[in-house]
């Protein structure tokens, strides 16, 4: 698709880039085909007549692999920008449209599956017997993606009884992986960036605990109000439990203690001020400025999703490929690749939940004009020297400017994205 | 995704292999991974920063590569199997499920167009400049397999007056093009195929005269009668019309020189007598021995409409990354493009206008007994030294035996596929 | 789509079918528009302003139960031409591409939750409460699917202790589901046709006990001797416990005894000689005559693979809409539909298991040339009156007759499908 | 999907709603399933029996017709909000969900085409003749999808020398085509929102001519320079020539006079004015407040594509179903069709177009502090009363307050979405 600049596209004179001499640049030699195309080596061609479906086999892994490298390539890209100690926000849309990419790349490789599923197990036996240990479990860059995006090591299915990073025996390999884990992760990353929500944390608006008050009033008007007008003591008592168990749900997330509990047992990740601001961003996201941040959420989780997916309709595969009984017992390839088909590699999981504790439009705290105009705002701290007398407005006082983390950057509320 | 023979898949362990003292084949030296994933040049690293994008770009070109050649692989593996004097049934099923494994990977290459999308135009200009005259243009894979389904030389729109191979210069290249274009495509081996159609030859059925007699019958009942029936003299000249131009469609595919002349004007292809293998095949589908053969055919439109869907896809995402109108002339790549998404570049368009020629179930020639067992029998002839008796019935007279083009092979009738 | 019979489509002026003086059928009218686009009635919309959203999930919904008619359709209409004491081969095309269509259409329903997925669980919330107890656990066509299928009614999960027909109140509803449970699902007519497979029974080619030599005498190849060979006594060790495992695999199914335990305990549903019939087949799926069989079984897993699919993206949406962790317990609507994602809920689970016990093709044992005959040849059964010597051949002797449940149609071993 | 609300989904008992003794409304009465699906009357089975495949034909069909309604839906509602005087932006994120809705629908559409595709033409042909003159060319709600996003009735292409509401005879759908032709397209509108693209119109900053001085800029460094300084005469003239071309094709669109003669040759479409918005969005799409309105005229483009994939896809199988040659001449639903796939349906081509003038990031006028203020600004007209002094910087006078048609709303420059 690359065109000669300025259309004169396919021809061999275009003059504008021809005249300096050099060897010219074509699609071949950019492309790197002669190595790129010399890269299918069939091992059952090795000892006897190559079977045919290797080809495929080999194919489809090295498109894997070479998307694989398109991924990291840009969540690389989106960590290093909310490395910044703040995200500049002319960069949001970048963000936005890198994570999208990844969505459909994604997409694709969920697609991919079907195509080497059109090989028969009978086909596959041909030549299983000649790869050795070689395995998708071996794939470096599979496991970097895990790391970076932030699947826990502790979160990990063990594979008979053997760390994943085993499997690695080189150097630079093994530094791979180990900077992934070392370096903060896009969920680290993330964590972070919600926990500076612009709106968490002004005096006049309180929005935790006028959240809880309309939680309250919800449940109120739905259940218990109802419940005490109903004359039948069976739909009262039932009403009446259920009451109790949304209470004890949104309890566990509104009370920080209780929350701290949950992440004590493992049943969240994100800390309690960042779960603060995904609530806070879910439910404003009509707010101009929560509208890129919103749409940063829903592709998080639609990142995760896809991965799932992914690891589902391939361990779908394998079990036609291979079977998922290997008899009278063992753990079978089948079985560990199933166990990863969990919410324990989910890494955005405590996104998904957030549903759970959504309120209806009509119960949502309304904002103070002058926040409203914060989040109106987008950024205007590329521009040095701007005075900003919106921010000093007399009905609100900005705490916790250190707290936030934001101290070194100045007195006043960042809205990051 | 690769297993360890019996189960034992991703242990280092793997007693079966390990054994040989060898080195051992793993999952990153079998994919020729730093071979593969050390092929992504950018040129606007060279001089300057790399265009994050230009990544994208050199990614996706070489998934493209990639499935080219995974396409070519099993296209050559079927027409080696077509080659063959006498195609062998028992590969039948293979054929078939190369044909929809390429239709599938054509699917994917559709899709993948949508990735390379998400690059706005700005971010692809910023490179655009640095990647010289190197084209899609370019691509011998993509020239290799047009050749290599049949489409014709003549049929090509010219680029700026050049032609394609021009930008070929490596004699190896140059060489594969050539070979490309003098071997049997796939294109001329289907029509040799359907020219030996079982049941284009017996005495005691002429299925063209039947075919003939039934179109005449069906063309009198639901046009001419009620015609000669009606009273409004409006209605029976427009139905007077509509029959003549009917009549006169049928009549150039019925009539063999009429058909001729079509193809020296270039409006079919494929051979008269293949034609009517195309035609019996269609109506007969339903017989147990034309299943495959009607199933081949479908996959062969399926590869012509993915092939132009393809182009047509990818026109869309050029007219979008570079525009179409260049304003004041001049032939522009989008407009090179958009020209080559025509029914000239499908290889098996008269098996689309097939669908023209089809007449109800009620009216087409039932099969004789004879020819109905004939049917029934997917191939007797790799059974050495097998006497046929079911094909010396008395009511049929086996004409043509010479003329098919398989006289070598015996005096029989031979089904292929 | 439709056209004017012959090409005058589009006219109001079409001549041929105008002349009756009855109203004339127009789009609008054929596809009962007016009650079809007159069904959305958004709940939200009946007290206050409707939610924009809610016609989406009307719409969305509505598509679905469409798509389930078809889906029930083109069941039905393959469970009846398996009913048929002898399946008619010249329907044998027919029912793969019905199955094929099946596929296409569940791939789509997979891709359709990805619209619903716009909706954000704000949007959701704003008319859920509007939905009372309505769900799609009620989607009556979708439980009839499941039985049609062959779903065992054991296999599952209860959701809030409740049987899933207790929604149901309507007598047609509940007979419809009766009838669905008593009828014979596509499961059992399967597994009745595998029963029948062609080649299980000749006394020439004791196809089972040349199997079981095979699995033996590859055993040996593969782990047996090469475990002799070495030196080194903890491979020796490792391989002999290999050996082992493999070796007590095979026996589950090998040995009749072992597969009835199995089925006992519910870890195999499929009769034995419906096993054994699924490796026969599998193993020569390059005979002409197991072809369109071996991609009936294919295409069976494929509807299965995609129904667990469209569960597992289904409650991928669910998760997102409302959460998945309730908090202090109490199953939610999120764990019940994760826990129908699992192989209790895949009907024809076991043939995706026979990929266990496939063998190279060096090792599967030659067909005798009678038998290859005899597989060579479609269906001569719906030729009355026909001889058919090759049946007769020395070298084999069909055995149980009547205990393959043909009696009724001969003496001959029949090929159905 | 839907649940009980609060997570009791599925149960008889549900306690909040079930309490009022009305009738309960369930998923069957929800979604209309006794009119939905008795929606189904096979024209094939009024006489006769029933064909199989006219089930597929008007399921397919009607499910394009409500999905087509649910496009109608999303597209009135985006063209009501940009109906306002002025756009609220806290609806931006609105307007750009629904579109990418939108888009996700039409790809659905697109891939449903496949599944109409396993319907056989022998098959089509059994029912066909007894669809009298019904045709896909009666879909009243395409007609009016088309109308309201702004195709004109200029660019259609006549069928039959007939226009195509001619087909319409109720009242009701003849007002239906009237108003989608009279009220604002969404071409219109979005038209007049380019026009008002904030940025366009600072004294300061004169975007235009800043404009013209870097493509002169651009093309001296790239072509002009190197063409002086090369010593080869011809390849000296063929980038003078080349020189010549780019220069025309800017001045095309840079000069307003030469721009609106296109406009009267119906080249371009586009008002100049909102040419310039266009341009200006997609140069400067990094800034902030220009992040959604980059990707809301990408997601116009997006539809545009769908629509002539859905076009192109669909005449492929009209092909496939009915052949494209009718032999001797007359037009052909297939020709007509296939006429239909074209830029002149485009409705947003102008857009495309745009990248045929951008110029690289390095060449992009800088924004003045104050503009880049400015577009850091979401909206701070729906915080009544509020003083904005930054929009009185000296550095830039707002000019053209009435000529934007804003004047209503105040002195000063608004930004819409």
């Amino acid at each position: 698709m690359a065109e000669c600049p300025l259309g004169m596209n396919g021809t061999s004179s275009c003059p504008v880039n021809g005249q300096e001499g050099e060897e010219t640049l074509n699609y071949h030699s950019y492309l790197k085909l002669d190595k790129l195309l010399n890269s299918q080596v069939m091992q059952s061609g090795i000892k006897s007549q190559a079977v045919h479906d290797e080809h495929l086999f080999i194919i489809t892994h090295q498109a894997y692999e070479l998307w694989f490298k398109q991924v990291l390539h840009e969540i690389d890209s989106v960590r290093e920008m909310f490395m910044l100690p703040m995200l500049d926000e002319s960069k949001t849309l970048l963000i936005l449209n890198r994570l999208q990419r990844v969505t459909l790349i994604l997409k694709l490789l969920v697609d991919q599956i079907d195509i080497l599923e059109t090989m028969t197990p009978l086909d596959f036996l041909e030549f299983r017997l000649q790869l050795s240990t070689s395995s998708g479990f071996q794939s470096l860059q599979f496991r970097l993606l895990e790391n970076k995006l932030g699947v826990l090591e502790s979160s990990r299915v063990k594979y008979n009884q053997q760390h994943y990073a085993k499997v690695f025996n080189r150097e630079d390999q093994l530094k791979q992986v180990k900077d992934s884990v070392e370096q903060d992760s896009l969920f680290q990353l993330v964590e972070r960036w919600l926990e500076r929500t612009p709106g968490l944390n002004f005096k006049s608006f309180n929005f935790w605990e006028l959240y809880k008050r309309s939680v309250d009033r919800w449940l109120q008007d739905i259940i218990l109000s109802p419940a005490e007008e109903t004359n039948d003591p069976k739909i009262k008592e039932e009403m009446m439990a259920e009451y109790k168990k949304q209470k004890d749900s949104f309890d566990s997330v509104l009370d920080e203690d209780k929350y701290k509990s949950s992440m004590a047992r493992g049943d969240r990740r994100l800390s309690h001020a960042a779960f603060k601001g995904a609530i806070l961003i879910s439910l404003y996201h009509d707010q101009p400025r929560f509208n890129q941040p919103s749409k940063l959420l829903s592709l998080l989780m639609d990142i995760d999703s896809l991965l799932t997916k992914w690891r589902y309709n391939h361990v779908m595969m394998v079990q036609r490929m291979i079977g998922s009984k290997v008899g009278t017992g063992g753990s079978s390839g089948y079985q560990y690749l199933r166990s990863t088909v969990s919410d324990r590699y989910k890494v955005f999981l405590d996104l998904f939940n957030t549903s759970t504790f959504l309120i209806p439009r009509a119960y949502i705290p309304p904002l103070t004009r002058s926040l409203k105009r914060q989040l109106s705002i987008l950024c205007h701290d590329h521009i040095p020297g701007e005075s900003s007398e919106e921010d000093n407005d007399d009905d609100e006082k900005v705490e916790g400017d250190t707290a936030n983390g934001n101290g070194a950057i100045g007195a006043k509320v960042k809205f990051e994205i």
